[in-house]
């Protein structure tokens, strides 16, 4: 190989680390202590940041930014964080007090949990918006509703047989860790401290219950709610990742919230995988044609997008509602948006903690209005109109609206037959004092509203395709949970005719 | 940084841009004008069309490429259209009379939806390939065909549950649209006029029933069938993009269809995935080996192929049966190829609008016969063969023929015992003068055929591996697929056994 | 386009050309002479090899490596290998005596079939190591396991209605090659020669049944077992493509074995797909940091792991069991490693071929002991460790093994129904000397321990987040399962007790 391709094939081959890497950052003397033993014993992890942002720019570097530009939102960054890049120090040792989980480690105050508090420290306004994101909100509104509860049980409790029935052992802190809490985020609790023999000798270090995760709705042990490293991972804490639909995939890949799915699917999908090597994730503000083609989850639920003018087509949020109107994901039926991220709050009328009745009645009280709804909409399809004209995202929207409907009245449906079946007595459910969810037709029932349902309505709000709203756990699938439900009513109806008959 | 890697940085940054923009490229007076306002009110199409190769070059200089370079295939293309690039004026004021929705919009006779008529003007021969195919006809070869129908009637109609027994509500448009209208194509019908205001001042604009739509058997306003954009997407017309598999993916994604599922983990979509980034998309003739070494969908089935000689190994084709003998696509059994893209006439022995019999016999007439299929495959084969030897390929060949037959067999048994079901009166069918497709049994019967077996086909005619052939929606749960039948018949029976008994 | 910028483009577009071929590789004479012909008629194989390492460096360039930078271990390789680049003719007229598939081409005694055998010439470690890899036997673990094959026989067996009855026809080889033996490798065998017209006039070929075929354990023409090709696929025989996902992907993507699935909607997986095409997939030894800042599936199971400081974390391995104290894939339930590759010799309690009994006790002889388990999970977690600290890993560790042991006792609550739906004789299993996959209630049974249980596992192993652990075959599912298994139990009693009933 000639030496002048070799050259320019070194200089491309680290270019993104000279990208982000400036020879001169400061870094402060506590951060540069911990370097050098980390840099040894985590080398992933400390090169991960090392080309990162936080790694090549000071607060008061990246305050300079005007306008738009500017990424930190805290205008009053206290003086003596000014002119160190963001390192080890500047976040595990922030605010010690506040951290149940601070140590003593080489003369520190060290915190294993950096916590949505201390970002705030420079990302105050995302702080603030994300306390209102129902994300953050995650967790509490998953382990502290009633319904939800009742569902946990008989999925993470492990199934016992005994005596030819079956029943579920009490659902345990591991199981929860491991599964629903792996995204809607754990409770950590310091709980004592352990001894280590550590390559460094023996050092001491908190034992913190529910560790280690990274759950959007985590509850810290500095009272926090939420975790930045969600969806920015440690320790590159990238703007550019989160950008990228493989990051919202993480916690939205299942069958009930098929959002990744339909997306890589989709027309947009299509544009981002064959294109997305050619675009520009860095720029802030984040201008759509110019540095993408097509929308990421993003640049439609979260980005600050200019047009080729730089002028504003839409604000940056970390409150996820603030596009939405509608929540597609049906509980039991998709509904308008709460009006408050806790939604452990809310009671429909036969006072469950649910946003929609059984028969679809949504428990208005609680969620945004029709007025509101059409707010949020604007706001989205603003971006939509950065790409295509008011007929198109009219279009689009009409549809969606229209599939909200259908959805819903095909869940309906599929309700009306489980009420029929636990009115026979055909099943136990709540009006018999029993789990709704437990037997094979409820379970039945569930796969109804819980996948088919979502897939169609998240196919048609992101234009996914015919497929994903078809065939592939769409409307194939809800309407054959229909006639399954029927025909297994219709055979248990038969049997117990016959046994009566028998009995008579 | 330093400023030597800053320069450097930038114009890799901006490479694919510049990669396609001529500084000097002549852009018509009309398109100048249009861009004025759409570029800021439409910045992402526009950037996506600056970035193309339609902006980059025009008709004059992109027929001055010979032999097999050559892009466009019309020899004769209209003085005034050679010498400025294609942009927004050159497609959308096309043939302004042949478009029902042309409006006048500042002066111009603009039309919104740009129809592979439209196109022709330069892709004259790939137009006409792409008339052949029966991907054109896909709106109307669901739409016209009676018990295609019957299907969607029962997918599509939302299910209603009313004293014990389901129906489904008619089907609408806006449902079709979003469904399995969004890749076969809508049908496109201005229905009347709209007056808006905009940011340029009050104006008015077609309305067009079916719009938004890309699907691929869409009819077009000027009456043609068909949308390049359902490959080539809005306003790039990226052949690159063609070529990757994303773009096939966007409707062949589904368990009916799962070429993509297959192909990502086959040995080919491993390499693909593994190695693109070092592929050269953008080369015509695309070389086998020098620009690519595994093929994506578009180098089997469409491309123009050469050797690093530059001798042809296959020719581009729009027709994407010219390299197909077989149908995978259980329509209920795989069948080989029907003569003619329009599917609405075929009819098989029992009159119904079918390639094959409910017993496997295919519709002959309307089909190839073997020596096309041969010569189909031969064509296909060419491809296989720039990459591997005959006994390779033979094999290769020998197994998915084997294949066919022994899921159109499994077909067969499935058919058979639901057959035994109609005429036991277990179920209503066709002969009861029922839809076929409504009840459980029938829906469970339909998964194999149309889910199970075509993943196991797509599989062996893709060498995908063997999970998608066997564990996943393959063999396994075709198999369980009649065993589950074989369970609800023997238990139905038992029931009515005793419910006669009884009644006796 | 300027000039400047079409040369830049150029060079860039090449780099990966340039980057793997030196101009100076001295090419055998014999090689030269197969490139004539090949790179004609097979371009695509020819061309991938010109850009691999094998084109680029011969055997005694690659001997000067020293350390952990050395990249083959035989280091006493034939003189009359040292001084020519790896090409056709060293691979393919290796050991000629030694093929069954040799044969008399232009004078070469050339093989079709290149084995682990032949690339054990350089690589002499990796093939001892694979020797022990449970993959190398996957074709005899999995066809000459008396129980598996049963399920093999009512899963590729084409089902057959006669009389109210389904059977299954006798499995043929194609359809083994077609399905199961994909991955797990065909039985090569030479059955003949056969006569061809080829471009270069007739000549004679071995016919070699099970051909083509890249499974992991194929059994070759000269005696051994494996393929590094399906891996290292041809001609490239990349490192770098083994480092990617996608390369395990192609056997471990169905639901069976969700590895890919899971991996690519961890954490891990997002990090890689956001980040990798800035990470150095080259190096060796790998540097965890420098190199990349997330796994991949071979950084954890196989690769040579070095810190920042070149002193290594792990070191590489072919024998996958190395780093796993489990096998989480359950037969029926998970279990620790096999001690040996070749499981045909497992016997459990029962003088079944399988590592568990039906009641879940371990075939403790068989299988590796506690402390080995330990073992092995210390050299996985030194993997961890380059990136987490103790903690963590410990609190991940824990999470696995309660998983495992949950999975497992739920396996066990579906197992325990299975026997007594055999023993009240509603289904035919081995006691009765019947099949125990065939019917419908068994392989809704098969459902459970085969993909939910397995999902689970892989899940936790990976921290792939909620969904593949819950909803996505996971819990949700498992517990789904459990209660369709009684609800089938119920209803069979019942038509039972009634017909009893009936008959007194």
């Amino acid at each position: 190989m000639p030496l002048k391709v070799v050259a320019l094939a070194a200089i491309l081959a680290f270019l993104p680390v000279l990208h982000c890497l400036a020879a001169d950052a400061p870094i402060s003397e506590a951060t540069a202590q911990c370097l050098e033993c980390h840099s040894v014993f985590h080398p992933g992890i400390v090169h991960d940041w090392k080309k990162s942002r936080h790694a090549a720019v000071t607060p008061k570097q990246a305050s300079a930014a005007v306008g738009l530009a500017r990424k930190i939102s805290n205008p009053a960054i206290a003086e003596d964080l000014q002119n160190a890049v963001v390192g080890c120090a500047e976040c595990h040792t922030m605010r010690p007090g506040a951290h149940a989980d601070t140590f003593d480690h080489n003369g520190f105050e060290v915190h294993v949990v950096v916590s949505p508090d201390d970002c705030a420290t420079c990302h105050l306004e995302e702080r603030r918006q994300y306390g209102e994101n129902i994300m953050a909100l995650a967790r509490k509104n998953l382990d502290e509703n009633p319904v939800y509860q009742k569902l946990q049980e008989v999925i993470l409790g492990t199934p016992r047989y005994k005596e030819g029935r079956l029943s579920f052992a009490p659902v345990d802190g591991l199981t929860r860790a491991d599964a629903c809490n792996y995204c809607h985020g754990t409770r950590l609790e310091v709980t004592g401290k352990v001894k280590r023999d550590t390559d460094a000798g023996e050092m001491e270090f908190p034992v913190i219950k529910g560790w280690p995760n990274q759950g959007s709705g985590r509850l810290n042990p500095d009272g926090s709610s939420g975790a930045c490293t969600a969806c920015h991972p440690r320790h590159g804490f990238s703007m550019e990742m989160a950008r990228k639909p493989y990051t919202c995939m993480e916690c939205h890949a299942g069958p009930d919230v098929p959002a990744y799915k339909v997306y890589s699917v989709s027309k947009h999908g299509n544009i981002f995988s064959s294109s997305q090597a050619g675009w520009n994730f860095s720029a802030v503000p984040w201008a759509v044609g110019r540095d993408f083609t097509a929308p990421t989850c993003a640049a439609c639920h979260m980005s600050l997008l200019v047009n080729a003018e730089g002028e504003m087509i839409n604000r940056r949020t970390h409150k996820i509602s603030d596009r939405l109107g509608w929540r597609l994901f049906g509980l039991i039926y998709a509904h308008p948006q709460p009006k408050q991220p806790d939604t452990t709050v809310i009671r429909n009328r036969s006072g469950l903690s649910l946003p929609t009745d059984f028969d679809g009645t949504p428990a208005k009280s609680f969620l945004i209005d029709a007025a509101t709804q059409a707010k949020h909409r604007e706001t989205m399809a603003a971006t939509c109109l950065a790409c295509h004209d008011t007929s198109w995202v009219n279009g689009h929207f009409k549809r969606l609206d229209h599939v909200i409907a259908t959805s819903n009245a095909a869940v309906g449906t599929t309700t009306a037959i489980m009420e029929a079946i636990w009115k026979q007595g055909l099943a136990q459910g709540l009006a018999q004092g029993a789990n709704p969810f437990d037997e094979s037709i409820e379970r039945l029932w569930t796969d109804g509203w819980l996948f088919y349902a979502n897939h169609i309505r998240y196919n048609a709000a992101m234009a996914g395709g015919g497929d994903l709203g078809v065939f592939e756990n769409g409307r194939y699938q809800l309407t054959q949970n229909a006639a399954d439900m029927i025909d297994w009513l219709t055979l248990r109806q038969a049997a117990t005719a016959s046994k009566q008959g028998k009995s008579k």
